[in-house]
């Protein structure tokens, strides 16, 4: 069967798809409880998420759902915290502060990353990823010693080798189409912009942990194409945060049911970090600043409030509208008949296909 | 059967894979007799080709196989000649012809697109396949009469759309993970940058005509994930450059078959226009300059005889060394045992499957 592979058997789940841990409040415990329920991977995206905070939503996870589901978690930087850049910073970011009324940020950046993975241990979360790297030796020891499975992502090939060495159950390969942040840790992110068509063959070559391809999956086409490539699974986000059980704010749904392929973008002005979203009016006037912006994650921080109070102003021309390159496959339903849809759609497409070979 | 489909029966091949009609000497005659008689479509590069060299060719490969093939013609542009800014390229490019012991080029190009249109029609190629663009309607009109089957290059799904509305018999979709040349052709390139796995599935959904998916497709997997996304064929050519048959620079072929996944980048340094190929020194110094030099085919022609003294003085790295992001899965071996060897593993993959579900 197209659904049992070593992947599945490994996380306990009944179908190879999981539900990507995006950050910024779109896992709702409603959609991880959803995903897990009908059979495939939820997962809290707790990346900056407060630790007692990330508590509370993975307590309500375990009473909607009785299935495996993961948390997943931003592996820490220390960034270079230089005040005179900051304040660099926050004057290119005066207009559009000016425009919504609010402060500027004073670019502290508390470290939840410890806490985080005590907070799961403690809540024995069956499955813990990892974005932004590889965590330390002894943290990998503690979660495996709580039997705690461990997905890693990588963006090249050498960053798989790198997980599968850290001891990783499995991992992600993230192709170039993916939306949100390029989980890239091993080099310059533009050398790791590759397309899932060529990084998830090259790296099941290469890793003998089972490999989860994302970026441009969408449908149940994408699902038999990557498990065609090699890959024992599917991660897919974009799919996910137009979903009802979403907590995407909904101007940055509408932006992605609305948009076209060739709508995105690669930008690190957000967040200091390089993410996928579509082209907006806050992209267009900060990127001839990228350069000279402090790293992830204090500028993330910087633009904190603005993101904020865009969504509540509706000013969508300032929000990050994380999307992958396939939004024209979108679809404004409920997370549990979008993944009931695929798992039909998969199966109806390999019947048609068995009867025709 | 996994062959048969309307792209297959409209161009009346056997398989649903296309030979990329690379231009620059990579398509000998020999490559493409070989591919069209192993039942799949070989392509000629005619690309920069003066037509009386392009026509020998075209008998040569008449005497070679009986089987159809195609032409790939580049539809042209009308670059502003600027000698100002011709002189100044050449002077940015002085090291290098200095270094070669060559001389600058004048950046004169000859018109050829019309001649090689009458050439075709003389010749009565099977198929004609275009870059770069969409022929005017009476080039079509006059194609089509004399029943020679058209194929266009797009990389978004609005280009798909405007091949279709143009009369294109078949288009290919051109992911961003593809080697050489892109095919944009309608906004800035770097919109056009989609993945494989984005814009097979979404062109398929926009098109009635055969979609033909192109872009990190090497192997037996490629072929029938791209099939599972709705293509009707695939478009290989990294994976044919470094085939026996190839016209490629031994350089050439070395670079790719030695090369990881992530060592590809985008440039526009050797040609004017945009195109995948493994980075280098030549890259890396002109980068810098990619603004100012003058448009696609003028740079091209300034570069010419820097790229041709560098590979008989063997220095790579002022080579355009084209290549897609896959060279992982690169081989060295004839272009007819790569095609039975695909033909075969997509059988071996196909067969597990079907007994599997």
């Amino acid at each position: 069967m197209w659904n049992q592979t070593k992947l599945t058997e490994t996380l306990d789940i009944k179908f190879p798809i999981i539900q990507a841990g995006m950050a910024g409040g779109v896992t709702t415990s409603e959609i991880v409880a959803s995903v897990s329920n009908a059979g495939a991977l939820g997962s809290l995206g707790a990346g900056y998420m407060d630790p007692k905070e990330m508590q509370t939503l993975i307590q309500d996870i375990k009473q909607k759902t009785k299935h495996p589901f993961a948390v997943n978690v931003f592996v820490p930087e220390t960034p270079k915290h230089n005040p005179e850049q900051i304040e660099k910073a926050n004057k290119l970011l005066q207009p559009f502060l000016n425009d919504l009324a609010i402060k500027a940020n004073d670019g502290e950046v508390p470290r939840v990353f410890e806490q985080q993975i005590d907070k799961i241990i403690e809540e024995q979360v069956p499955i813990c990823s990892f974005t932004f790297g590889i965590p330390s030796k002894p943290v990998i020891d503690k979660l495996k010693e709580h039997h705690i499975l461990l997905v890693g992502t990588a963006t090249t090939v050498k960053e798989a080798i790198l997980n599968e060495e850290a001891g990783m159950d499995a991992v992600v390969a993230q192709g170039s189409e993916a939306g949100g942040h390029r989980g890239t840790f091993d080099r310059p992110f533009e050398n790791s912009m590759i397309g899932t068509m060529s990084l998830v063959p090259q790296t099941v070559d290469h890793v003998s942990i089972p490999v989860i391809a994302a970026g441009g999956i969408m449908d149940a086409r994408g699902v038999i194409a990557a498990l065609m490539l090699g890959a024992q699974g599917v991660q897919m986000g974009t799919a996910f945060v137009t979903s009802e059980e979403s907590g995407a704010k909904k101007q940055h749904k509408e932006a992605i049911t609305t948009s076209t392929e060739d709508a995105t973008t690669v930008t690190t002005t957000f967040s200091g970090k390089p993410a996928r979203g579509i082209d907006n009016q806050f992209i267009q006037e900060m990127r001839q600043h990228e350069n000279i912006l402090p790293d992830y994650p204090i500028q993330n921080t910087l633009t904190k409030g603005i993101r904020k109070a865009a969504a509540e102003q509706n000013k969508p021309h300032y929000m990050s509208l994380w999307a992958g390159q396939s939004p024209l496959l979108s679809q404004k339903t409920s997370a549990t008949d979008l993944l009931l849809s695929i798992i039909k759609d998969t199966e109806v497409i390999l019947t048609t296909f068995n009867n025709d070979s």
